[in-house]
């Protein structure tokens, strides 16, 4: 994957000729036209004819003259014109002679609703091959086959069968979802227009035999009346389109709301090595989201919550809560989850306080600031309140929970003028309603500039999830540049000394050692070294050494060098008679370190991914690491370290000081580099341990083990 | 708080005479009447008339003749019959004097809403137990003061002023809410009614002087109409008395949906001692939860969840999960939610998959099992689909997921005639459906036996809630019964030697020590363990043994013994010359154990609990323990054993053993049972480390402290 920096390439994407985007047509060809306005062929008709969709929409169907009121043509070629787009609704051994006619009259787009294809099997994986085949032939681009298709509400035009529409028509807004799942992809149409979310543009991109929802992706972030990208995906056909689909939209303060099937599966798929084993792929690829502005929701109404939300358009990059409440409950329990998020609720400044306290003596002022039911008396103190909060400038956001009682009618018309004063006087602050209302009363205060929950919960984590945003945006692009190089005489896997020699060579500092072949030379060694100091047997045919007892701790004079010296070469022809001992490595012993385990490794779909962790069972039983792709800055590796669960063992726990936590981040950074350095040599390298000494400056690989 | 058994003591609880229920009323009056239908004292006569309450209503106002058309009484004296419930709404200095009024004639209870009292300070809290001694001199039951009142919508009874009433009525149900919050039980009853879910009882409890929110539970466990508790919590003011409810409500298999407020606080308001600063009182009150069939929701959201699936009274003991679905991408979304839960999806029998694969070869039929949108075409697929999966007895739960298409009309008039009949078969089995329909169209579905949810997920959580309510009501009751018992001579805290020889008494096991008073007794008692043994300095004025070098390791032989009893009293002479030496301990030492920490601590709220987890950062770090109130037998302590999050550890990692498990169990529970017979007496004790050595039976206490 090579590293992108500047303007997007926009070849890459669905942008055509004359500023057009690929889903937008002024014609539009239905081939298996059917006037059954239930049917495949009949739906997208009935859909265009109900929205008023603008353009000509011309039905082929040989065995009818017209089709839903529609003048119908025999064929492609005696259409009057080149469609833009044709929608394929035959049946699946007629469809490559569709697009091939098609292809001939230059039409621009083929949404092949017809299945039968790779997803039925060899048959028909060989038959969709053969279909790209002949679109590549003409240069017609394929949605599908066996997809949902999609709909582009803002023209009317309606190029899927899904029944959905026969519950709802799309409401005007700012997010699109492309999905690789055309049935959840209307699920989530049809609960956001219940909740009155707004979703006018959604592409399913179904067998993804040629554009897949990364090229959506990008379409929709230069769509300029697309703000948030919503995504559901199953696997990842391009990675690196992907990848650039984030980075673009990152680039345009667009965010992605992602959701993924299959993270327990991929668990039990994962990979055998160490690393992968560890963390799984789909921690992979919650690493690649965290380096975009991209979040990953969990459940569909946790991907509502966030997009809905991401419409404001204004993303805290040090997000802080301010909560003015009717109930204290309310805010108790709003705190509670804060506090969970990581969410900061800062106590109000005193001075601010104080006047509140003027304005209503028994008030709570902190923050939650509790207002009490003495609000619908005097629903001025609402303006008061949220503009005393707001002026200290201590809360990008800011959550009100008004209950049912914001959401009465008598009550709305004394409250709604006044929460509105104080949200004008701060245009550029996130507002949260939680209130309990009807439909039309919660597009009033929508309108007014609040995002209205009926849980203040989910407000809450909505908030939290803006603020995420807000420094993902901020945050220069992670990935560093780098050159790539070969590491000279590297046949086979390497052994333990030669692997710490070639991460000495890429700027890794391990621990100082040396191979000794002599006793002499070991006693030479350990005395540069100082004592105490490690001694081990060195063999490529010794997998286990502490197994045979090939390693000795705490040798501390130059006797016990010579003595186990001896020992270890006394065992090892004991135990294993036939290896070839290349030496005994004398290393410097360190202790009271902590262990830490740091391994970069070439992830099949997204190149080098790094991992730091804490040694032990912290990585094999707790699973406490964190990853990032290859390569990255010593401060993006800083963060990463402190970011694992147990960061507060590195900053010192019980009385002890911190170990080296830059130094940590040097190496780890340059390990990283190295692993995007050598991708198409190593497979993967882990260092386990690298010791830190709490209080002591510096840290050293004590082992290693490179992979070819 | 003593163990009860058997039946309830049912005059504890707020059941009156005449089986009549302490919210039942034919006759209520409202002192401080008001004929304006929104202030306080006018908001309950209005609603009433509006729900048609049966009884009488007495408006009580010396200045009106009728109030909102009803006739008006000066006094209570001059009421024509003793009013069973009254609703004070006048100001704080006059309700004492209603109260005298009220229970001078005879009336049952005061639900005073009037504010002012121990919530806004001394003088109100002085008033506050004035009214509470004139309401126990004439045997008045108080509800408040300070309360939003309650609401029992099946009698019309409203004895609150909540504006929640202009939005919405009650819907018919079986869930009632006790609350310490009225906004925010308020803010429940609307979520539930907009979602279409009945809440016919709320009783909120204000500044609880007299009845408290465990009262509200326990009548409503009596009340034959209500199959879920739903309760909001700030803080316990009878802890006997929630537990009670909570035990109570178990043996009615009537489930308790709990939140609380005031994690964070309450986390950083913890008490100093070891045990709880590690888990916080927040942990106590969970664990507590865990022994009774109640389960701890944190969202509002959540909360209704699982209520409104609780209310199909179906709890499967041991549950598994089988999912239907139209879409695969929901399924594996389904799947991986629910193994986040722990919630089993087992893979469907191979002769059901082959009977699926010939009813549909394309389907996919391992669980999930994707019928895709061919059931709209084939709707006796869904019932043929579901009951294969059904007969297998696998799956206690099913959720099938038909997202907007079974909301459609044409396609629900197919479709929910088929799934009714794979219903109908199985009474037995909980049912939910994840679709987006009209409100009316999931009535039908509910009628038919479906709890139907918008999000799968949200369906897969409240499905895995009712696996664990079914594993709690099948557990029996965990607490066992003890005698209380004197450690005699306990005058203060002990030292580590007296420490273990108390726990010793009490049953557990200590590692062989001794207490030596010259060289040759230690080396005798070294003789005895077997070598290596520790040797520590003992003295009641040395705290911290090994900061003077009182400890040594690795004692290996006679003569060794003999240098190490000279080196520790001459390191105690030199280091702390005036301390008092009591001997030298002479311990067997224990190698490559693993190092557990047991304690035991008197929670100021619900007495005796008891706490298990690994040693060093397991505890300090990670917070990965359990907790438990005691006494317990050892089938609960191996089960709160193999629940900390680390289990693998104590089962054996990187292919070494387990330890004895069934050994560390059996001394958590006499710990346990210590911990309650002498609870009067013993305030804590903390047993750090406790020692297991893989493959080895046994376990044995290296360290104790026990503070008295």
């Amino acid at each position: 994957m090579e590293i992108q920096v500047g303007k997007p390439d926009i070849t890459t994407n669905l942008q055509v000729q004359n500023n057009k985007k690929m889903w937008e047509a002024d014609s539009i060809a239905i081939i298996g036209a059917s006037n059954d306005p239930l049917r495949i062929g009949g739906r997208p008709i009935s859909y265009m004819l109900q929205r008023n969709y603008a353009g000509r929409i011309y039905p082929v169907n040989p065995k009818q003259e017209t089709v839903q009121g529609l003048k119908a043509y025999p064929d492609v070629d005696s259409l009057p014109e080149t469609p833009e787009i044709a929608i394929i609704a035959v049946s699946s051994r007629m469809v490559i002679k569709a697009v091939e006619d098609l292809g001939k009259r230059g039409t621009r787009l083929a949404v092949i609703l017809s299945a039968g294809f790779s997803e039925v099997g060899e048959e028909g994986r060989l038959m969709q091959e053969a279909l790209i085949a002949t679109a590549k032939k003409y240069g017609i681009r394929v949605l599908g086959p066996n997809t949902l298709g999609f709909y582009d509400d803002r023209q009317g035009l309606f190029s899927t069968f899904s029944s959905a529409f026969e519950l709802y028509w799309p409401l005007p807004g700012s997010i699109a979802i492309a999905s690789q799942s055309g049935a959840f992809a209307l699920h989530i149409f049809c609960s956001a227009r219940n909740r009155g979310i707004g979703i006018p543009l959604c592409v399913t991109t179904g067998n993804e035999a040629d554009i897949n929802v990364a090229d959506a992706m990008i379409d929709m972030v230069l769509d300029p009346q697309i703000q948030v990208i919503g995504v559901y995906l199953e696997g990842l056909s391009n990675a690196d389109k992907f990848i650039e689909a984030l980075r673009l939209a990152k680039q345009y303060r667009k965010p992605v709301v992602v959701m993924k099937a299959g993270r327990s599966e991929i668990g039990q798929m994962a990979a055998q090595s160490h690393t992968a084993s560890i963390a799984g792929d789909d921690a992979v690829f919650n690493a690649v989201l965290e380096e975009y502005a991209a979040v990953r929701a969990y459940s569909p109404d946790e991907f509502l919550d966030i997009a809905y939300m991401a419409t404001k358009k204004i993303y805290p990059e040090n997000n802080a809560l301010g909560v003015i409440t009717v109930s204290g409950g309310a805010g108790i329990l709003i705190s509670d989850a804060a506090e969970d998020l990581n969410l900061p609720m800062p106590e109000l400044e005193q001075n601010a306080q104080a006047s509140l306290k003027e304005a209503l003596s028994f008030a709570a002022v902190k923050n939650p600031v509790d207002c009490t039911a003495q609000v619908i008396n005097q629903p001025e103190l609402a303006d008061q309140f949220l503009s005393t909060m707001l002026d200290t400038q201590q809360y990008p956001s800011i959550l009100a929970f008004f209950a049912h009682a914001a959401g009465t009618a008598s009550i709305e018309a004394k409250l709604r003028p006044e929460l509105k004063k104080a949200v004008d006087k701060h245009p550029d602050h996130l507002f949260a309603l939680s209130i309990i209302a009807e439909k039309d009363t919660i597009a009033r205060y929508e309108a007014d500039g609040f995002s209205v929950f009926e849980d203040p919960i989910r407000a809450t984590k909505a908030i939290h999830h803006m603020g995420v945003l807000g420094t993902a945006f901020a945050r220069p692009d992670a990935l560093i540049p780098f050159e790539k190089k070969t590491v000279a005489a590297l046949a086979s896997t390497p052994d333990e000394a030669q692997a710490k020699l070639i991460l000495e060579e890429a700027g890794l500092q391990v621990i100082p050692e040396g191979i000794a072949h002599d006793a002499a030379e070991a006693a030479r060694l350990a005395d540069k070294f100082g004592f105490p100091v490690v001694m081990k047997i060195l063999s490529p045919d010794i997998k286990h050494k502490s197994e045979i007892g090939g390693v000795i701790l705490n040798v501390s004079s130059i006797a016990e060098v010579h003595e186990s010296y001896a020992l270890l070469l006394q065992r090892a022809a004991e135990k294993a008679p036939s290896a070839n001992i290349t030496g005994i490595l004398v290393a410097k012993q360190v202790n009271n370190a902590v262990e830490c385990i740091m391994g970069v490794k070439n992830d099949p779909v997204f190149g080098p991914v790094a991992m730091f962790g804490l040694g032990g069972i912290h990585v094999e039983v707790l699973k406490d690491v964190v990853l990032h792709r290859c390569p990255f800055s010593p401060e993006t590796a800083r963060k990463l370290i402190l970011s694992i669960r147990s960061a507060a063992i590195l900053q010192g726990v019980r009385g002890k000081p911190a170990v080296d936590i830059d130094g940590l981040a040097e190496q780890l950074s340059r390990l990283s580099v190295f692993a995007a350095q050598t991708q198409e040599q190593i497979q993967s390298v882990e260092v386990n341990p690298i010791l830190a000494v709490p209080g002591v400056k510096g840290c050293y690989i004590a082992d290693a083990l490179i992979e070819v």
